[in-house]
């Protein structure tokens, strides 16, 4: 995504000429369409019906969807006095708020932007000088998970040689970061940072095909050689040898190490472990969330049994059959060979190294 | 399938008289046709378009469709010449085995049923004593899998609970042989023979949807709760502790145990070791394969990457990206607590404890 603005010193020139444009990603792989959304409601519904997706973008996404509502308040020319601004900032953050009621990184960037309008009116600022402030910092959100993803991207590209196998599943990738991705970064600076030649195998990523729609778009993108697969060939590829290491994004993780990621992740660990395949989680500290003593306390969400039912709307199980569709899976702290963060690797995985790397750091944030 | 024919003591009668049905399994499970297969033609185009499918199935029909070849010579009261009659019998044998050029079950069956033409040629038997003998021929090798598969179900059987959960994969069921299944086979003797209450998890099988379009449906059809999930979710199921045992069928099966089988049983058998769950294989010992001395001498069938990137005509895929399609996987001995046979179960599966159930009586046969 992008604020796609002419190129001025002036941030307040910058907020009235942009577009906020982000790939349509419910079109992809057949069709890449950047949107313009012009209307906050538009933003809102990107985001309510995955056009935007993956934590980082849905933040990124909220902190621009707000400059976009206050735009509205600058029309043709019109001078908003400082209490209809501030008022109007407020409305647009409680109403995004609401378009993906469980994603944290959107409360966590719309309470930046509010924070940061608190910090504009208590000294005083015109109202042109903090819209431009409030672009800003909508771009400051977007850079700094930029810089966050390369920085992990550099450090997990250490596991990746010349010539080798790599396997990913779901998308952690550019898509849904603000670019760059996690798990995805790490082939990124491997292939254009450091000229490494390799391939990627991509599993699919049943119910809804993340893998395939995104991932192995994405790295192709980037000129990444990848081969697409069905979830359940892992475990084969990893017994042909085919494999190297598998990195994978992450939901959640837990003091422990337990990792939360899509459905399927903890069955590709499985199979890693069987073949003596390391297995790397690549997720930036605010991923973690100390306050849980192990994977056991996180909750599995279930979605609408229609995701495996009718794929695409054709059915393609009997009717009435039960269907058990949770989203994540939570692969357990002892299968995993490292986690990757923007401020070094974890491992081995222990409470202890944990609370190193991330422990300290979190709380001084 | 079925060789619908009134009811009569005569062969030749029930020959002349009988249409072979058998449920278009690629409409399942939306819609349930049985078609009447009237021209040898379209026994072969549902095999190759796999409107029957699975190994035992296919032999079944192809034995059948020797009849409904032989039919069209007596059509309208005509008396076929013995040398026309045989010399008929071979060419629709040879027309059949071009249908699925890899079914071991296809050979053995069509071999059978033009060993028996030869066998009642030498003995001068009139063409309508010969018509009436193929078809009881043909009836004979579907009777013999029926029997087959619930002998199989029985000695499976003592391995399902009350209470229990079981997984499988694919369709290891009465739509892939005479009726009754393998792997189902254990679930439907359970079932119906002993009256135990319990619920079968399947796996829903990408590509094809097999677990998803056929399993569910026969499952469900034979009044067995079920519970449909995506193959990636088999690992969790385990880990929550609601799977007591698994139970998958097999393509082959080489002299030291190792399995063949649709692509994503290794991954559940991985699955099931790492989380102390039994893995059973059920299969006829005519699935085992001594000439092979491991896994490692099976091919891996490759299959068309449209499978992946296309799955019921909708692309999910980006243009131009690799896939690697295999149509079946293998599961090393060591992965399999047991293989239910029709004389009993190979258990702890070794080259000698193999040798001791299939061996002498394979070749005895």
């Amino acid at each position: 995504m992008r604020w796609n603005a002419p190129e001025t010193t002036n941030a307040y020139e910058a907020f009235i000429a942009g577009r906020f444009e982000a790939l349509d990603q419910t079109l992809l792989p057949t069709r890449v369409e950047w949107r313009q959304w012009r209307t906050i409601e538009s933003v809102w519904e990107g985001i309510k019906a995955l056009r935007v997706r993956g934590a980082p973008a849905i933040g990124i996404s909220a902190s621009y969807g707000v400059c976009v509502g206050l735009q509205t308040l600058f029309e043709e020319g019109a001078h908003p006095s400082a209490e209809s601004f501030y008022a109007r900032l407020e409305e647009c953050a409680q109403y995004l708020a609401t378009s993906r009621p469980t994603a944290v990184n959107l409360f966590w960037a719309l309470d930046r932007m509010t924070a940061k309008g608190r910090e504009l009116r208590a000294n005083g600022a015109s109202v042109e000088d903090a819209a431009g402030a409030l672009l800003t910092e909508a771009r400051a959100i977007h850079d700094e998970d930029v810089a966050l993803c390369r920085r992990m991207g550099r450090y997990g590209a250490q596991f990746v040689k010349d010539g080798g196998g790599y396997l990913t599943h779901c998308n952690a990738g550019g898509l849904a970061t603000g670019e760059y991705g996690t798990a995805l970064a790490v082939f990124y600076w491997a292939h254009e940072e450091e000229g490494k030649k390799f391939r990627v195998f991509a599993d699919e990523t049943r119910p809804l095909l993340q893998g395939a729609r995104l991932t192995a778009w994405e790295l192709l993108q980037n000129g990444v050689p990848t081969t697409l697969a069905c979830d359940s060939v892992a475990a084969t590829l990893m017994r042909q040898g085919k494999i190297d290491a598998v990195f994978v994004g992450a939901d959640r993780i837990a003091a422990n190490g337990d990792v939360a990621n899509k459905i399927g992740t903890y069955s590709v660990a499985l199979a890693a472990r069987a073949n003596g395949v390391p297995f790397y989680v690549v997720a930036p500290r605010s991923t973690f969330d100390l306050a849980l003593d192990s994977g056991d306390q996180i909750p599995i969400e279930e979605r609408a049994p229609e995701e495996v039912t009718s794929p695409y709307g054709r059915v393609v199980a009997p009717d009435g059959v039960d269907v058990y569709n949770p989203a994540f899976d939570v692969t357990p702290a002892e299968l995993v060979s490292g986690i990757v963060t923007e401020n070094g690797v974890v491992s081995p995985v222990t409470r202890e190294t944990i609370a190193r790397i991330v422990g300290e750091n979190q709380m001084a944030e």
